[in-house]
């Protein structure tokens, strides 16, 4: 007999299912015992009599039930349950696989437990709809993105992580062992991007990107899932922005046609977006924040947390967007490979977005020159030796050219509202655990 | 003025156009100078009289043309190309990047070059159209495998390359400093995507894998793109093989719809398949092997290169298919998470699919009993506490399951017909290079 799935049985009111899946709750009700059965594609109700192997059960068992699809009497009718108008009435279960106690309740709409907790029991943890229902959302954030760039002529490129020097400040860079030598975790595939649009002038990825932080904050990751872009032949670093202004509407509009229920469990909805997202320099967003509030970061390089919070207000309360781009930051804070704007080269033609008080993704216009490129990594205080692949690239021809980069897991967090970036990511890495705690030994060279 | 892609100039013939990209050949005939110019999608001839500045022109430059597109004389026609039947003649010229003097001739259809002169000039090389298909054609490959997936109620997941211990046989580990500590990177997905099992049941993920074999051949990376799936509540593991059957027959197709173009510049054909894919046990192709050849490897725990080109041939002589399942390999040199066969547990359910006289995709079902997987992981010379979280899936329940995986390089490299594995990766790393040759110098630590 063919399983049919939780989501099935509704349809087949009257017939005999075959259906598997892991044991939510057990409720006894004398010689009845009520079942909670999960599958990936829902809950519903099985109803034991008689079957004497159902009091063994508890939750997290895996079984395979048979049984027949009834309709519910009208009094027990739960209409916010997809089943909730049938139940099973099992003839047979079979024990596919026992579960050991479990250290909390896994039955709640709520799991109710501390951070740390969640992380040490991650697959146990990771099995709650309501965890799930984050994965399946950033699922569909990365389908869109891919979706979306695709549909504007991207590429999709696998560029590698293991790198040779470290290119983009060594701090940072977890360094490995490669046979008799040195290699590095690459921080962002940035170089390699941008190589690409050498070949096909569009690309994106999904790249691991790798930062060495010896800070804990809730933002931060020392894995995470880079989506980048990379785009040539632009007039301007504003059709860059144009295409993450796609790219956002894309990826909103399919998690609001995909992700409805998981949406609903977080009481989650998509950042309102104007018409256009508004755009300010950086000059002009400090000086309003300083006519806002009094706070003057009029001479400072970059917003700072509480500055991101302050604009997106501002960006809400003038123009109904919870999205807004910063443009022109400082040349000397940015990247060598950063773009001066010609018309006041202090600063850069790139950008931020921001988004409900956090940057969410970061973007701009590169040198594509091969001479002001190699000068510009001199004065960055790297050696140009160390770029060999990445200057190849323009000596041989690169357009002008710019893109932009996101985490994957910082964005989940934003729109479902998370308080902690470790919640979007399946096994977070930082540096205090990974996967367990780490113990606080030297390591063993 | 709009910029207009090489692909729609034929639409437009009588009208003006701004194209863009790189320069491929110039060709001078007195006061008349033809430039074939490439972008993304394709080649054009553009007639230049009386522009001077386009003599300055050379392969690689990046340019800018306004011009009107015109009919080609009939004589001119060259129907081979899609742009073949017209012409652009410039009216104005704009340089965007020149290029350097190129260390070898990219205009023509071939790339005549050697393998470390091809990745010595990775970002120029990758640029010639025949080596631009490989990576089209992967592109179709990794999105094929998503899709086919996802249409079989797999869910896409992310997981971490950087682990705490050295899971599956420290040796062929890269170990990296990890903060105050050691940590390696994942040889493969492989236990973060059984835990997954136990979240969505069916799951798929585009992972990187490592691994730090101290040798050189044709076939093996250092990093590489590995296609990894795993499914829940099997029956046997013949279900994992009907996925893989079809995961190969969706792919395959979309190849042929896609890039019937790019197969062609390599005189490239899918491999042929059956109605269903041709199965033997180990042991049977074994015996098929000795009676056909005289070598007897009858004992032997796995094919060896020869054995695998020898059955491939068989597969094709005897059922008209270039891709055959080798099943139940020896328990003792199949990882320890591997399922032993109830009916004779010297042998695995365990699977190889060799295609075109290679291995192409292994899997197996996997052992989900939580009592047995620690006296294998015990028995294999392991120790438990190194699995904590992965232990933790099946202490909690976890179904019968098993997956499989496969590398993209590979099979792209099989698909085509080509003789190494690094011309299917863009940045290949190896033991003696990662961009650029490695000195044989001590690692600094």
């Amino acid at each position: 007999m063919k399983r049919a799935l939780v989501s099935q049985t509704p349809q087949k009111v009257g017939q005999e299912v075959l259906i598997k899946g892991w044991v939510n709750t057990r409720r006894d009700h004398g010689k009845i015992t009520f079942i909670d059965l999960c599958d990936r594609t829902g809950l519903v109700q099985v109803v034991f009599a008689g079957i004497e192997k159902v009091k063994q059960l508890r939750p997290q068992w895996v079984v395979e039930i048979r049984g027949i699809v009834k309709k519910r009497p009208q009094s027990m009718v739960k209409p916010e349950l997809a089943t909730g108008k049938i139940e099973v009435a099992a003839k047979e279960l079979k024990i596919l696989a026992p579960a050991a106690e479990l250290p909390f309740d896994m039955g709640g709409p709520e799991l109710k437990v501390s951070l740390p907790t969640l992380l040490d029991f991650r697959p146990l943890s990771l099995r709650h709809p309501k965890i799930q229902a984050i994965f399946k959302v950033q699922e569909t954030i990365i389908t869109g993105f891919r979706e979306s760039l695709r549909s504007q002529g991207f590429t999709e490129i696998q560029v590698p992580t293991i790198v040779p020097t470290a290119t983009e400040g060594g701090a940072q860079l977890f360094r490995l062992r490669y046979f008799d030598r040195s290699a590095f975790l690459a921080q962002s595939p940035q170089l390699y991007k941008q190589i690409m649009v050498g070949v096909f002038e569009r690309v994106f990825t999904l790249a691991r990107a790798y930062r060495a932080e010896p800070s804990v904050t809730t933002r931060h990751l020392t894995e995470y899932i880079s989506l980048d872009a990379e785009m040539g032949f632009i007039d301007s670093f504003e059709e860059i922005m144009e295409v993450v202004e796609k790219v956002i509407r894309d990826t909103f509009a399919k998690v609001e046609k995909e992700n409805r229920a998981e949406l609903g469990l977080f009481s989650a909805s998509l950042p309102k977006l104007s018409k256009a997202f508004p755009r300010l320099k950086l000059r002009e967003a400090q000086e309003i924040i300083f006519k806002r509030t009094g706070r003057d970061q009029r001479q400072e390089p970059d917003l700072d947390p509480e500055d991101e919070r302050e604009i997106c207000r501002y960006a809400q309360e003038k123009y109904g967007s919870e999205l807004i781009f910063i443009t022109h930051f400082p040349t000397a804070k940015r990247p060598f490979y950063t773009y001066p704007d010609p018309e006041d080269p202090e600063f850069t033609c790139s950008f931020d977005l921001l988004g409900r008080g956090l940057e969410w993704i970061t973007g701009g216009q590169r040198i594509n020159d091969y001479q002001t490129l190699l000068e510009h990594i001199r004065k960055w205080g790297n050696r140009p030796r160390d770029f060999e692949i990445y200057l190849q690239a323009f000596k041989y021809g690169l357009p002008p050219e710019g893109g932009f980069a996101l985490g994957a897991e910082r964005i989940t967090m934003q729109i479902l509202g998370l308080e902690n970036v470790r919640e979007a990511s399946l096994f977070p890495r930082d540096m205090e655990r990974i996967d367990v705690s780490l113990p606080k030994k030297r390591a063993t060279k």
